[in-house]
């Protein structure tokens, strides 16, 4: 059979495959409902399917996991059942796992545990915890398509490598050292290219909180996984915005961790070796708490010692304890703050969730600055440039092998076939350019010490992590907020703020574009369809700032969540 | 006046002002002897032209110096005056000084020491000390060439930019900062790509140590000044050796420390934006301790707020302690040791070295592994490719803009015209090439912690730093020994070891080529030509271990002088 005539039954065997790993006693009986039938399955919409240890257990934070496992509360076997599960039923509604391996998570929870019953204690600070991973990252015994049909049966593509299901990435092989349980992979867009998750296997993974909108990408299978609870913490990839955006539109944490902080090492990437703005891998939950947990554990293992590209920086305590001191030491605090871009205006909620960030701040005395830097366009040109290096010679080469067809949202990058590759001479120029619009940025941001009246720069920038709350099928995607970012390699976090409603965030009847573009980007903006989705807004730092920052999105997390519980505020 | 047909004009008139700048009571009266009449012009030779407290500062080392002036013993004035007196001297014989500006450095000299008498204390940890710089950083006030006619009168070969002469590299600035003087920048060969020193401007700068040879590149003027005490350290750049290559040549310490670690913001460079293989800058001098003083005072200003490449990463005190206490506990250390990289075989003063610290460390009770990492070769292979990404467009434009002759080592390189540049997907071919590469290599450094017998993977490796103890001109040269190690970024030390003796290290009669390349460079060692030289070998250690490194080079230099004068062995 020639593979470029039948990618379609590839890609539905590939998809019954997924299906038929997941047990019949798990499978929904009834059909799912419509859109318009059911928005939300979020919260506890899936509890009718399961028993209420399974709710308990699915419903706590990984850093309670880990302690309840730890104090021998639950066994690692009964923790992996329930997410196992909890994915199983998510997968049905949303098309969000790539993998299913739920038989070997399992033994390796009946593994934990029997190493738990001899030693009396955890095995390592991820002990029993279920840890999914975007359908990058290569587990033994288990595929890695990345969306692509012609990567069915493959390493990354290649036939006989022998490779196959047995190359392990190196953060899998470290999440393993210290206890976590993996269990599923989630789904990605075909290239990982774009704001939404879409691929000829799975088809299009929806957002469980509002199934109007997508649950964006590329780390979209895991926002919506963990969205659900079908996950406690995956690890997603960022390299224009692929984790902020997904955790954003989820209502999740996510940390984008500068590039050397977390091992990328022997990942399926696309266009692996374009080395100008490098993708990094960072972990997706509900709390910063928990990402610290994972980063923390990850930097435990020294992954300097086998990742060339990761810098030999521990976590570092001192900082936390430093910021944490300033947070509670009732001094003044000054933030940045974008409410735009001057490319594209972010819709209505997501300005009210500004809104609601600063009067929160100022209430508890701290002070906004509006944030003025090096124009964010030229770094969303930096970043795109490097999108096309290679005229899109590797997706094309990847979506050649089947003969799938190529999304609408990718064809919009990568036209229909690769177009001529840009010389050393160009590539060198955008290097120069993403070099001098860092150094800028920096000493911008070192110049607000001199404006901030605390005699420090501001802590941090606050500022929307996309336009929108969530992206919509169809509808005309910037994503400019995320990918800018992605040029200073600095350290974001995304930070759940509020929801949409639709009797408050209304169109905005005094819009005044900046462009056509703007136009049709906030035309995107319907109320009704939007009412209930997650708005997020997004933190940047400094460079390796990773331990400050998690101290920071935690403590404005609360802020907001305590100003709009005693104030009245609207959530 | 065209400056395509007057090349040789401005290149004289530039050689005129630098010589200019040499005021007339340093000017050396009678001509400069002849390489048979005298070869060696170190260590006493230039003392007749000098006063005793001169000779007593210059041959003083970086940590003396900064001692003697912030005690209060020396005025920075008189310091900075001794130093500019014996740089103009090593300049009239070896061609050494790109750029010259002792008036500047005097004026700066007395605001110090002016500041001393009002504080009673000195400005930073580099208060009064002469730092020479290499001619690719900006200094206020001074020109940067790079050895290019073409650039004379501009900034980068760009005229009306504003920033001719009024732009200063962030290192320029931080030294600064920390209390350095700054006097004269050194010679670098034409686009830097050589082991050799020479340029249309001031001809070929020669080893001091034995004139017959070259003072090795592209920081050679570095190198040469300061083994002729004309400066007490200095900084240069390494990108395939440049460092390394010119510190062994002149029996000097240099480290290349990983890229990240010392800001090279705002430097002069060619092919400025490749970015597979970095350049790097630091230090060379006559003792790792100056090494450090340099890397810890730098680190102390914070460079990661200034340099978007310079990764948080302070001094760590604490790597130097635990490496201290280990040297010294009489623990059996073991190292890994290079004698041949399989492509070319070391000159035999080289090979005589490599036994003299394998005596000398046995003799502590040390041990010595046969070290066979991934092959060096393909790690020249990478880097070399790294050089011939733009297909020679950076390094012919620059040589366009005078029409100056290509000399003969750098036409072997980039030809008489630029070629095709490299496609996007080759380069990312080339980084996907050099990240396994690395990734090989460190798991080779990890797997021998099962065979050291200490329980640890060896201590650092040590290997030539150059096939030669020089290159000659007109001779084949390799330089793979020090270029293999740039696709590792990992941290490097030179070490100065022994000289070479005509009686000992006569021509090897049973050598048996690897091949006619390695016939023809081995060809190059004459006894009578080489006799004198200084022979220097390299450390390496795992990237980002500079602490460590200085601390393992200081032992081993300390130990093979301890063994070589208790043990009649022959240095």
């Amino acid at each position: 059979m020639s593979p470029k005539v039948d990618w379609k039954a590839k890609a539905a065997a590939k998809a019954a495959a997924i299906f038929d790993a997941i047990p019949d006693s798990w499978r929904i009986p009834e059909p799912i409902p419509t859109v318009d039938a059911q928005r939300d399955i979020t919260g506890p919409y899936l509890h009718k399917y399961l028993t209420g240890d399974e709710i308990e257990i699915t419903e706590t934070n990984a850093v309670g996991i880990v302690k309840k496992v730890a104090d021998g509360e639950w066994h690692a076997e009964t923790v992996v059942r329930a997410f196992c599960h909890r994915a199983a039923l998510a997968h049905q509604y949303i098309s969000c796992l790539h993998e299913v391996f739920f038989d070997a998570a399992i033994e390796d929870a009946v593994a934990l545990d029997e190493y738990y019953r001899q030693h009396g204690k955890p095995i390592g600070p991820l002990h029993g915890l279920p840890v999914s991973l975007k359908d990058q990252m290569h587990v033994k015994g288990v595929e890695t398509t990345m969306g692509y049909v012609g990567w069915i049966g493959t390493f990354q593509g290649k036939q006989g490598s022998g490779l196959e299901k047995q190359f392990e990435s190196e953060i899998v092989t470290e999440l393993r050292g210290l206890g976590a349980v993996l269990y599923c992979k989630t789904s990605v867009p075909q290239t990982l290219m774009s704001a939404e998750t879409m691929n000829n296997i799975i088809g299009y993974t929806f957002n469980p909180k509002n199934r109007n909108l997508s649950s964006g990408g590329s780390s979209g299978g895991e926002g919506a996984l963990i969205s659900l609870r079908g996950s406690p913490i995956g690890l997603g990839t960022d390299y224009s915005g692929s984790i902020r955006m997904p955790a954003a539109f989820n209502g999740l944490y996510g940390i984008r961790s500068s590039s050397g902080r977390l091992p990328y090492q022997g990942m399926a990437n696309s266009m692996d070796g374009q080395n100008t703005v490098l993708s990094v891998v960072g972990p997706m939950s509900h709390s910063p708490a928990d990402l610290g947990l994972m980063l923390e554990s990850i930097l435990s293992r020294q992954p300097w010692l086998h990742d060339p590209a990761v810098v030999e920086m521990p976590w570092r305590p001192d900082i936390v304890q430093a910021t944490e001191e300033l947070v509670h030491s009732g001094q003044r605090l000054v933030f940045g703050m974008i409410s735009c871009d001057g490319v594209v205006q972010p819709h209505p909620p997501i300005l009210r969730a500004l809104a609601l960030v600063r009067e929160a701040l100022n209430s508890q005395g701290h002070g906004l600055m509006d944030w003025a830097p090096p124009s964010h366009k030229r770094a969303v040109d930096i970043v795109q440039t490097c999108w096309l290096y290679d005229g899109g010679a590797d997706v094309h080469q990847s979506f050649g092998l089947s003969g799938e067809p190529i999304a609408e949202q990718i064809g919009r990058i990568y036209s229909s076939q690769a177009r001529e590759q840009m010389s050393a001479s160009a590539i060198a120029r955008n290097n120069v350019a993403k070099r001098d619009y860092q150094k800028e940025y920096m000493e911008y941001w070192n110049s607000t010490s001199e404006t901030s009246g605390t005699g420090r720069p501001v802590e941090a920038v606050i500022m929307p992590a996309g336009e929108a709350a969530a992206t919509r099928q169809g509808c005309a995607t910037y994503g400019g907020y995320a990918t800018a970012l992605s040029a200073l390699d600095w350290t974001v976090i995304t930070i759940p703020i509020s929801t949409v409603d639709k009797n408050v965030d209304s169109v905005d009847s005094s819009f005044s574009p900046l462009s056509d573009f703007d136009t049709r980007v906030q035309q995107g903006y319907i109320p009704e369809i939007y009412d209930g989705a997650h708005v997020s807004l997004q933190l940047l730092g400094r460079r390796f700032q990773e331990e400050k920052l998690l101290v920071l999105a935690d403590y404005i997390g609360k802020t907001v969540a305590a100003y709009v519980s005693t104030s009245g505020g609207k959530k």
